[in-house]
């Protein structure tokens, strides 16, 4: 007797169990045996159709992006990605085709970061498709790199570039807009594939961890998560709004409207990491980024004081924004 | 600026993260200290509104049962629960005095079974609240009780009673048959409890490490989870029916309706553990079991072969089901 639910687990996820403490999904749980002299980061993200994802999206790009984000956290924290669960629940009937796509892209991925599938549950639903993964990594003892340990005089330093994924959105969302925006198809499609696949920032782990006094992923947008960092480290900042990196199809679009300016900077969706460190750390951190292919950029300073942090546009104002970072509820 | 969500958290499920490294949740991640010569055990389960449970249930049930199910897992494993993440889709609006009443049972269990809050996330859903957890807990290095281990010959042992919460279940959906089973009020009672708050065998996990040979715990069904436990174990088996351990509510609808054996022995949600053993472990385990209250009932015996288990009724007759165990596809 083989019922549906575990017919199911072996043909699209037994594949990606290639730990041998996943004991290939077939007990109730999994056993991992923590390397000596190292700590677990433990995180968890949830998407759902209709709210983080379209639910005509590409099936293997939403197991990606689900999976990412999760990285993106541990690349923050200055982690070394070791595994993770997946809970999934699935309208039925289940579409056989959907899922193999979904497998085949968790399974693409977990294998580029060298991240394996340790055990999860599959359940039904009568709402949309909910992806739900806990990510484990590892970090030497007392080596996270926390949101809280800004120091004032810092600098403040992002990686790639900020808003893509937030325009792309939009895109998706009307996508007239493109056209007056004055994108062309490379450009338009960068914005696109931005949302869809975050690059979660591994490649910057280790130096986070020598280099940063406090890191986190841009999530829910660069404004409000820096006011997040700044709020438990104790500190405020100042960001110069033109020095924040922007693609080419992010400057294009805040051309054509300048009013984008808050969607780049508080639209999320960005997985690039915002870290303060000290001003003598820069050029080391900026050589090992080099070496790991990301840019990063210096865009501000953390100030003494408890007020939220400013982004001072060209002439010199402080921006005010309408909503600071995405909230759920 | 504290956005919804910040709010949610910090209200809501701060109280239930009292490990130093869940960092009062103010960070992307949490850092977990593994202790030396243990291993972790992880797993992972998911419940949907409106499939494991009613969308009216009372909400602090509804999270003691999403935590006790990883818990009983962790249980039939032999491991001691360390700590949990949870993410949590929301319809909108949220209901602050449903969500007060869900963290109130999660902190109530967390507090119970020593196995703290260490992170997740919190999202909304056009569909019903979903509630994924993640438990870990540990090991003596190499002592997880695996599916896999059982031997011919090996006696089968369940703990507490079997059926109850699938005949409560059956209740709820046609509250009348109650009647027709001639249930008083405490009976009744005692399923409907069973079904809600499962008991999560913790008290046997380090007996079970000393004296099983393999176990699992009973989620899906007893003659399903069985033929799972001998598959991997590589054997068969045959259980007396007669043996099976009842509560004076399910022997007293078995009386009125002989049909409900299969409803008991499939049904699922038991939340008990079954295990196998040498028999002259049985004496042993089954004292450490009255030491921690639990009952243990020896059902049945391990075969030689690779047939699914055999449930011999009292007329020594091989029962057949027409389906093993609950599967959601």
């Amino acid at each position: 007797m083989t019922s549906g639910e575990d017919r199911l687990i072996a043909r699209f996820f037994k594949p990606l169990a290639t730990h041998p403490g996943a004991l290939a999904l077939t007990d109730d749980a999994a056993i991992f045996d923590p390397p000596a002299g190292y700590e677990l980061v433990l995180t968890a993200d949830a998407l759902a159709g209709g709210v983080h994802f379209f639910q005509d999206d590409p099936p293997d790009l939403i197991a990606r992006k689900a999976l990412r984000v999760n990285l993106s956290d541990l690349a923050a924290k200055g982690a070394k990605p070791l595994g993770f669960l997946l809970t999934l629940a699935l309208p039925s009937p289940i579409d056989d085709g959907w899922l193999g796509r979904f497998s085949a892209g968790l399974r693409a991925d977990a294998d580029t970061f060298l991240c394996p599938l340790f055990g999860g549950d599959t359940i039904r639903t009568s709402g949309p498709v909910t992806v739900s993964i806990f990510a484990f990594g590892s970090v030497p003892r007392g080596g996270m790199v926390k949101r809280a340990g800004a120091k004032a005089g810092d600098r403040i330093v992002v990686t790639g570039t900020i808003g893509d994924a937030a325009l792309g959105l939009a895109i998706r969302k009307q996508p007239d807009i493109a056209r007056s925006w004055k994108l062309d198809v490379a450009l338009h499609d960068h914005l696109i594939d931005r949302y869809l696949v975050p690059q979660p920032r591994l490649g910057l782990a280790e130096a986070l961890r020598f280099h940063a006094s406090a890191a986190m992923d841009v999530s829910d947008g660069l404004a409000g998560d820096l006011t997040k960092l700044c709020g438990v480290s104790g500190v405020s900042a100042e960001i110069s709004v033109a020095a924040v990196p922007l693609s080419a199809g992010a400057q294009a679009a805040l051309k054509s409207d300048a009013r984008l300016a808050e969607t780049i900077l508080t639209g999320g969706d960005d997985y690039e990491i915002v870290c303060a460190m000290k001003r003598d750390e820069v050029p080391a951190f900026s050589a090992l980024a080099a070496v790991a292919g990301i840019a990063v950029t210096d865009i501000g300073v953390v100030m003494a004081g408890h007020e939220e942090p400013r982004f001072i546009d060209a002439a010199g104002a402080s921006m005010s924004f309408s909503r600071k970072s995405f909230s759920h509820f």
